[in-house]
């Protein structure tokens, strides 16, 4: 379909949270028209979702859809099983709060609306610097998805298959915010933690907190996240 | 997950078609506990998921999930899109019955759960020597996805990703209806048709229709199917 679609549109994964806000800033400036994506996938921390809307809100996407994923109640994972406790400490290996198979199903939607739009590029705010150990955000996971697109869709076979831009995955935390604030992203709209509450408000104590406050402060930027 | 599930279960995909249907009996023969999966994503022929549940109940999977995918009216395809028809002569190239990354997301889901199952295998029913030209229906989709679980799960970094089978592969729908009434197959319970009526009537027109049609004749096997 991409002859009929926008050649610089792209569809931007937008958690709500501070990387991906900052990726949404990124293909902005460099040209994207943004078609934001979030999902609703039973995960603890809504509060990200409204996150999500205020980002794409204030950041002017042409568009911004929350989906809908039905986990069936598989559980598996800490952010969606109510019996897995969220560990305040980091672990070895893979943690507890990664979440089966979820960036295969976040880009498996992304490129579904991406090859209806005829977008050239599907932005997500993977990391692999301060990646706390999942599997799904290192660079061989974004080739091997970009491989599936290039010959798993009528796009991909015909040479137009969009892009996956990974454009923080070998960035630190500190560099993602400098990066940030200089294009003007406001951090303060963003939520990171695992178990914010209904306003939003972090815990400061998950991983997820913690390194998004080493973040700051290797920055030198001042941390504008609200905490309870 | 592998160590705490079972490695000889298998979540296989079962669409209510006959390829599928064919599909979980070869699992079974091949003495796994089969887990059934389905998806609603807003297709016409919901007549189909009707079929998979009869498919699943009768052939004694261990359960059998429908899950929703929520492609929040995307469409782009002549089988979720009211506005476009669903052509009764085969096209050249890829048909309009294509659904965006179709496949892709049916494949996500079904590694979200084996993941959290710890099955050894997905299997599901796509087939290369008829497959009306999906791109997302051949070799080298298998292998790229294949690829994606070894290198972006959890289970797939610790050596014990779920294989992907795709038995039909390189069979011709004759070879598949043969090997289907082998295993007892009741291929009147299936439904292939893109425009079945609420009881699961075929047109005898479609696509689907006639691919299943010749097959049972090729087959040299009574064709079983309800005709409206």
């Amino acid at each position: 379909m991409s002859e009929g679609g926008n050649p610089m549109s792209a569809v931007v994964m937008v958690s709500g949270g501070l990387d991906s806000a900052t990726v949404l800033a990124m293909a902005q400036v460099q040209g994207y028209r943004c078609y934001a994506l979030s999902f609703d996938y039973g995960q603890r921390h809504a509060a990200e979702l409204d996150a999500a809307r205020r980002v794409a809100l204030r950041r002017g996407a042409v568009e911004h859809r929350v989906l809908r994923i039905d986990l069936g109640g598989f559980g598996g994972s800490a952010l969606t099983d109510p019996s897995i406790a969220v560990p305040e400490a980091p672990s070895a290996g893979i943690p507890v709060t990664y979440v089966p198979a979820r960036n295969i199903l976040f880009l498996a939607h992304a490129l579904a609306w991406a090859e209806v739009l005829g977008a050239r590029a599907i932005f997500l705010g993977i990391n692999a610097v301060d990646y706390s150990g999942y599997p799904d955000c290192r660079p061989e996971f974004v080739h091997a998805f970009q491989q599936l697109i290039d010959c798993g869709t009528r796009a991909g076979v015909d040479g137009a298959g969009p892009r996956v831009e990974a454009p923080l995955l070998h960035l630190t935390k500190a560099e993602i915010i400098q990066r940030g604030t200089e294009l003007g992203v406001d951090y303060g709209e963003t939520v990171s933690c695992y178990t914010a509450d209904d306003q939003g408000r972090a815990c400061g104590r998950c991983d997820s907190c913690r390194l998004r406050a080493i973040g700051f402060a290797d920055a030198g930027v001042q941390d504008p996240t609200r905490y309870r």
